[in-house]
């Protein structure tokens, strides 16, 4: 008998409807002869009712109140959920975060999960429940107060309570079939990745892909828990994340039934694309951006230390960015421009804090664009494959698409275009790689809320 | 200083104007000097929501999961009601029950509370913040389940945390201005009662007074905390129910600026009223409950041992009872009868456990009566005043009410008359004891659902 841990997001839960379906898909688990621990997301559109309140009584939608509030909504999806199970003549307990022994740090509203001691939930699924725990949130070890998790709280509660329960896989629940090859509203031959290495993943989702978020798989590699990334409508196969491909987990077999039987119906389905396994083994996918924007310092003196100038200013009004680009300076000036992407959120704050530190840099100029779009290459292998780069340019040349800036890693190479270029230059890359689909794919395709 | 504890019912936190409304009386409380604890139910329909949700998931809405459910409703309240006062510009932290050191045995749905800890409610207004607690719930001392305290829920959480902390006074805190001494729906004239002990108001709240429950008067009379009785909304002074008027609390007096001030002042409102400080000693109110019904045994041989068989029959089949009435047999036949009130919603129940030990006590027959209803006259020392009984009587005598059972206790008469007769009955006895107020007050009258 293995353990798996389930996490069913908002939109899987959003009505009685979907609870009683859900409910059917883990009876099933429990019947597969499973030890189910699941953990669920507040239904459909609770967490936006209660922010709307919170905004009716007060201006501040933060701290330990917030928590207190949004918590509510996993307490009325995860107690309905275990009432289904029960109907259907199945036990079920629900736990808070508290109470499943999620224990945070007490950064309110983006909480960081610092310990988990899940032995009441070992006790309940030894007992032959199916446990059920409000993904989201936590408690504070200090100062023993409700905490949530902030974005991607519940894959995370998902992901930390595999890791310290020992589950064989952590089954991730959402609305759409996987993690694909490029995001399928805008590749219609967009292709579900059957499996995909922690390392790719982490890229993808870094780079737009919304389906599972950096923090959840992080901790996934660290711990090395396989991810199964699924859809609580469709019930097919989905994708696997994992440090090795499902092949490999033949030792932890027990736990998923019948996970590699089905992955090879997924693949069959997949008809015509034979040479899938070997592309894969290069190319994970295509992933897009357009939340960014891109700050150039113009007219940096070439000297050692101005960067670091920069980019501390930058920090210090608390700005993330992400690619950082510098060319070789103009021999005649000595002058060099320094190029970086953001969020576009955070544009307002980064301009201020260059401008109050022109004196110190001592540059020429700021521009700032919001109007472009970062396209992502993402695949184990790339950097020993000189043609893959090759490749990505000319598909982007020859459909007319221009570079802005270029950025790579050893899995990934990103470049930033104008937005209106993305999808053209999504599709033709996806095309120049083989990853099209024969068929044209239905899906729906959304992230998940937390 | 004094510390007071505060209860808001669900009608007076509807929505977002009325958690804003009664932040701002909260914080007045804490202006004015005090150390302020609130005890906070759901908003308004919330509870039904969420029952609504839970039938359209289970046929079952009971047990652990169905508390978890249900507290998630005084978890939103809460929480927004501490955002609106820190918005006001004070600190406010809100707690769970079990936070709040709610302790209770392991029935679910209806707990009762077996210890109070409030440490983290005194540390917390000891730091200076205003204490917001969820009301009717609690964790069971067993599992560390949550539970729920049942009808009265919040009442009680409230008179149990002041009883724990040592507040000087408990305001429950409704939609009518206090306790009435007649139901104002039906009698218009009903005067409010500006003061009433705890043993007059345990007999109204078991005759059919819905303003305060039983059990929360119970628990303050065991515990001594006096209860103020008023509304959310119209701020006048309330009711205060305690075991001696009001001007017996001078000892109490910093817990409740203006008390004392603010009684004077109704009272001065209550022109044309001299003479009601007499009269009250005297008789506190009417009381009725329609929501009762009759069941009569016929013919019970008149020997020892038999109420006792009719009575363990129904007890055996949980049924609670409320009057019991048994006259004088027949000399000619040796037979009685034997009748008795009950919640119309039990009849059944009790009609089947009495037909099932027929033969065991050997009656003639069953008759069962929901059109009735019960009057209840409540006042001290109305045993050592005669004419009390005549009066009332008297006053149904000429209306034309026929009595169909008659009940007594110390402080309290009791008949039950035809469901039809119950406005009139009510009114004249009412005016028969000059409890008729000059004018005619416009009240909104409702029961508290917590």
């Amino acid at each position: 008998m293995g353990l798996v841990v389930q996490k069913y997001g908002g939109s899987s839960v959003a009505d009685a409807e979907g609870i009683k379906r859900v409910a059917k898909r883990i009876v099933e688990a429990k019947k597969n002869g499973n030890q189910v621990v699941v953990v669920v997301s507040a239904m459909g559109d609770t967490t936006d009712e209660l922010i709307d309140l919170a905004k009716e009584v007060s201006p501040v939608q933060t701290g330990r109140e917030f928590d207190m509030l949004l918590t509510a909504g996993e307490r009325i999806s995860m107690a309905l959920l275990a009432m289904a199970i029960k109907s259907l003549g199945h036990e079920a307990q629900s736990f808070t975060g508290s109470q499943a022994g999620l224990i945070t740090d007490s950064a309110h509203n983006k909480a960081r999960i610092i310990d988990v001691t899940p032995g009441r939930i070992q006790t309940s699924v030894d007992e032959g429940n199916i446990a059920i725990v409000a993904g989201f949130q936590g408690v504070s070890q200090d100062s023993k107060d409700i905490t949530t998790l902030g974005r991607g709280g519940s894959d995370t509660t998902a992901v930390a309570l595999a890791a310290a329960l020992e589950a064989d896989v952590c089954e991730i629940y959402t609305d759409v079939d996987g993690v694909f090859t490029a995001d399928p509203r805008v590749v219609k031959k967009a292709r579900k990745i059957d499996w995909i290495s922690f390392e790719d993943m982490l890229e993808l989702a870094s780079s737009g892909s919304k389906v599972l978020l950096h923090r959840c798989v992080e901790y996934a590699r660290r711990y090395n828990i396989p991810i199964h990334v699924r859809s609580s409508f469709s019930g097919l196969e989905g994708t696997w994340v994992s440090s090795e491909p499902p092949g490999g987990y033949e030792g932890h077999g027990e736990g998923t039934p019948g996970a590699q039987a089905a992955l090879k119906n997924g693949r069959s389905e997949d008809s015509g694309q034979g040479d899938q396994s070997m592309e894969q083994a290069i190319i994970s996918g295509v992933a897009h951006d357009t939340s960014e924007a891109k700050v150039t310092v113009v007219g940096v003196p070439d000297k050692p230390g101005e960067a670091a100038v920069i980019f501390r200013a930058i920090a210090d009004a608390e700005v993330n960015i992400d690619m950082v680009v510098q060319n070789v300076s103009a021999a005649s000036t000595g002058l060099t421009d320094i190029s970086f992407t953001l969020p576009k959120s955070e544009g307002r704050k980064a301009i201020a804090a260059l401008e109050k530190s022109q004196g110190a840099i001592g540059f020429d100029s700021l521009r700032y664009d919001d109007q472009i779009a970062k396209i992502s290459l993402v695949g184990a292998g790339m950097k020993t494959n000189p043609g893959v780069t090759a490749t990505f340019f000319e598909a982007l040349s020859e459909a007319k698409v221009n570079i802005e800036l270029i950025s790579t890693s050893e899995i990934r190479i990103s470049v930033v275009t104008r937005e209106d270029d993305v999808n053209e230059a999504v599709q033709v890359v996806h095309s120049a790689f083989g990853l099209d689909s024969e068929s044209d794919e239905a899906v729906v395709y959304g992230g998940t809320g937390r």
